[in-house]
């Protein structure tokens, strides 16, 4: 079976959807749709073999297409997802799912009535080490997990709509969505802007939940140096992810915390450590992208939940730190 | 004219203060005081010129003794000190400086009445690489101050009675209160425990000013890797001071982010970039506790107020985080 | 005035060549040309405007053309270059310059007599940091030359036809040509090769001069991490060059060695060292081939020799270290 | 069994081995000498219970010593360990084990002949890392070995009477004594001296074997920036060494380059080559001359050979680069 996908919007992520999708050997991309004449120039000289077309419903319903992508803007995710589901397509979004929470839920909803799969690209996840991270968290390497601690800095470039959190936190959000089987119960975030009518360019956030486990995450516009590194911490092992290194990128630490309970009241707790080896995997470099679509045919195929699904892209939508954000506790 | 100095306490960090005053031209380290008998012999061993005494009250009535040095358990160091100030003597404390803010205001009262110099030991504050940067500061080299943002982390060791906050970011507060002449208006903190009876072993702290200024400040003994790495940032120049590097601890970055202001209702604000050169400038090795011991003599000397005067001390003790923290909001 | 361009040949380099020429102010790419139908394809689809041909003649004989770029494989530089000297036409050849000295020869001398310019585009040296480290040492920043000590090791690729030493090496000897004004005496090589019929994959080169400067060359294709990493000793400075770092290429050390002699007998010569501030210069992002047609179309406007002229190509083809190479003395 | 032990030489190296055999179990320390009062009133400050003796031959001849430590002047190091020898007791030098190849050849054989151990203090050789390495190759984890290749680089301190091979070198030529079993056929160096009357203050080495395996050193006083960095590669992994990493000194990469035969005459052999995972092993934090001081005491113990005997000591003598080093093909 070959799944006929068409491609919704070639504007930046579009052609890459395209690209990635080209390559599968799972489907065939039949259609691409864009309304702007310069982008239908674009498609016709990189797929010369594609049908282009200006009307997203042509595509939609286009007899040898099971699936639809979508990079168009936000605003338009929802009615043509809608419209997608109806025809009996499966649905693949760019992110975020939808404009507003009641939107995505009801595109969660329709999609489950129709058993149709909704997914959301939060590419991110998909990428070689986020990947091994989850694996290791998984399989039950790590152990039970103390912490994330992400610090995400650079110099500029100042956005004038969001703030310095949606623009990098939001891959912290991603992450912990699926590391962390825990949903938070409160997300403390405190930020500064140092110039007059622009968001915040500087904040610190930390994410609580039930447990003891605490997501700490530091992003900045202003720092001279770029930095995009994070810390994992379970009880069986510790991990540094260091997305700056080439070929380097996660560290696994071979080291443990243990509280040992001593025998006597002026001994009520010891603390234990251990140093141990240092474990460099390699990875695939695989295109996240590449991942992406694998993952998305595969829940065609066989029926499964892909890792990021609507319902994840509903909760992303729940935790979109608004702006202002409310829960900026010293505006 | 040759200072006479009397150390009082030659437990652990005796030994150092009578080592740096010793090799300075302006003093004589005529007495050093203990109530053991097995450090009394390592006085004697070290320093086989030395008068070696048990009473403290002895030491301080030496006549040739000008100033005395305090190292000596923080519950002596009021009455020690204010014993000294009585007898007209200068004197030079440990950190903390006392062991409540009303001892500490007696003190620094007192001594101001007796025109005597009150120091408290705050030796970070005068390692090379902060006088480095201090004077980068107050030279105007750096500019408009936009945030101070540090990270110190590793893993261990757990205390039994502070937190990692009263562990490590005390150094950030004492460095802070050196570089930044404001006074902070809030201090917002979040920890967390991993272990049952355990004070927090990680947290993150924002320090608030009146200005945009902020202090972003990260902690933790829960991390496989160590970090001592500290940003400031200012308008003419951004700077990073990593404590780890043994001779590269100080990177000044001429670049600068500024903004300017468009004419057109569409362009209300644009942000400006500047990437230039970075500078490491070569650091003398001296050791902190000899600038400590120069800073000390010269304020007795020329009646100068040192860096870290009895006033400072007692802002520390104000600052001092407790344990639980009241300015914890999540506890 | 507009110089009118031709490119001769479109396969691996040949777009490069016309992507950088094309943006250039001072000059118009007319005729790009390949005998190959599927690069014809590509010229059309990559520059319309452009005219495309199939013979090379036909390119250089073209009235709008005054300079021809030659992106064809070896054998084909010295005849191509020659028809176009002799129609009038400046020259500008992809490295190496021609297949024999001799036909290098005949092509500078001709050039020469003909008033064209003749250039051999060795990129490397036109890169931002290349560029910089000549400034360096023409401006009399380094002070006399001591030594320049370079290592490029990484994992692979074994080439079958060239040794370690022309793949890797060839890249250090492009630049000591740039940068020391001297002509070696002497070169010293040392390899091994550690597989049957294979050319050498480690090797270690002294090249040697007149004076007491000296070039060490490291080179490797057995090393299980890259580097690529360049010392430059002067008397007045020192460099490191760092080519995997993405922003900071170059550290200057205001560092310096001398030697004092002395008065005595036992005392005839005592060394002086000074350690000072590291300087990292905020080098350009432009591409190098830019800065190549810079040059070329510069040295064209206002007669002037470019820094890779002819003579330099035909020194490399003299300098080019054969296979198996005839001053390794270890063969 | 208790080993009595004396040392004879208390200036710069004698108090190391004092305290770290006076740590060991299996021994006893008995008697200091030097025949210097100042050194004499140090060893009774340091070793209270010890007795200080002015003359070598009383602490040699005291019967309650099985065994010698030798840290006196190199000319000394033949007539006081063949007195030793003589007098039936165990010897240790520290290195050199003599003054010339003939001293040496006279010492290892009289050993033989007494069956006494003869070993020398080749201090490096016993460092975690270095075991770690030894261990790695002996137990086959790094396959057949291809290279070792040493960076050894630094500013200063120039010495006046060797040069930089035989104050930097010298650790490499230890090192590979341990690590290859094969022996040396050839050692080519070339080095340069930039200053009159001054010992070569760079060199590049290259010390070759009947087999393919190869060691390549660079070594230099006139390095802006310190490197202390090994490469070794085998067919079944490669390790990078760096001494100035605190705690991750060893890199091991699971690594491989293969020759695989083709079977066309176009195609006479092909390269594979494997990138994996890296492992940075937890080394432990023992002092080196605690390692050297079981081994010492284990061999007398046991009847072994301590992995720097006197044979390996005799050895480094002749394979010590003399000054002028008459394999330097280039003076």
């Amino acid at each position: 079976m070959t799944i006929g996908i068409a491609c919704i919007g070639y504007g930046y992520w579009g052609p890459n959807l395209v690209r990635n999708f080209a390559r599968q050997m799972d489907c065939q991309v039949y259609v691409v749709c864009d309304s702007k004449p310069e982008n239908q120039i674009r498609i016709h000289r990189d797929w010369p073999m594609v049908k282009v077309v200006a009307d997203a419903m042509e595509a939609i319903h286009d007899p040898r297409i099971d699936a639809v992508l979508l990079a168009t803007p936000v605003a338009t995710h929802h009615p043509l997802a809608m419209a997608a589901l109806r025809a009996g397509k499966h649905v693949f979004v760019e992110k975020p799912l939808a404009g507003s929470v009641a939107e995505a839920e009801e595109l969660v909803a329709f999609a489950a009535s129709q058993q149709r799969i909704l997914m959301v690209d939060h590419t991110f996840v998909y990428t070689p080490a986020v990947q091994k991270i989850h694996e290791l968290i998984r399989t039950g390497t790590m152990g039970e997990l103390y912490y994330y601690d992400s610090t995400r800095v650079n110099l500029g470039l100042f956005q004038t709509d969001v703030n310095v959190i949606w623009d990098l936190a939001v891959h912290d959000f991603a992450i912990l969505k699926i590391l962390v089987p825990e949903q938070p119960v409160r997300i403390l975030a405190n930020g500064v802007s140092h110039f007059p009518d622009t968001p915040q360019g500087m904040a610190q956030i930390c994410v609580e939940y039930a447990s003891t486990f605490r997501a700490f995450i530091n992003v900045s516009w202003m720092s001279p140096v770029k930095v995009r590194s994070t810390l994992v911490g379970g009880n069986r092992r510790m991990l540094l992810f260091n997305d700056l290194e080439p070929s380097e990128k996660i560290r696994i630490f071979d080291t443990g915390i243990k509280q040992i309970l001593g025998t006597q009241e002026s001994d009520r707790f010891r603390m234990d450590y251990r140093m141990g080896d240092i474990h460099i995997p390699h990875l695939p470099v695989t295109e996240a992208l590449m991942n992406v679509a694998t993952v998305f045919l595969d829940a065609i195929l066989h029926n499964t939940t892909p890792l990021t699904d609507g319902q994840v892209g509903l909760d992303g939508a729940e935790n979109r730190p608004p702006i202002p954000p409310p829960f900026f506790f010293n505006t």
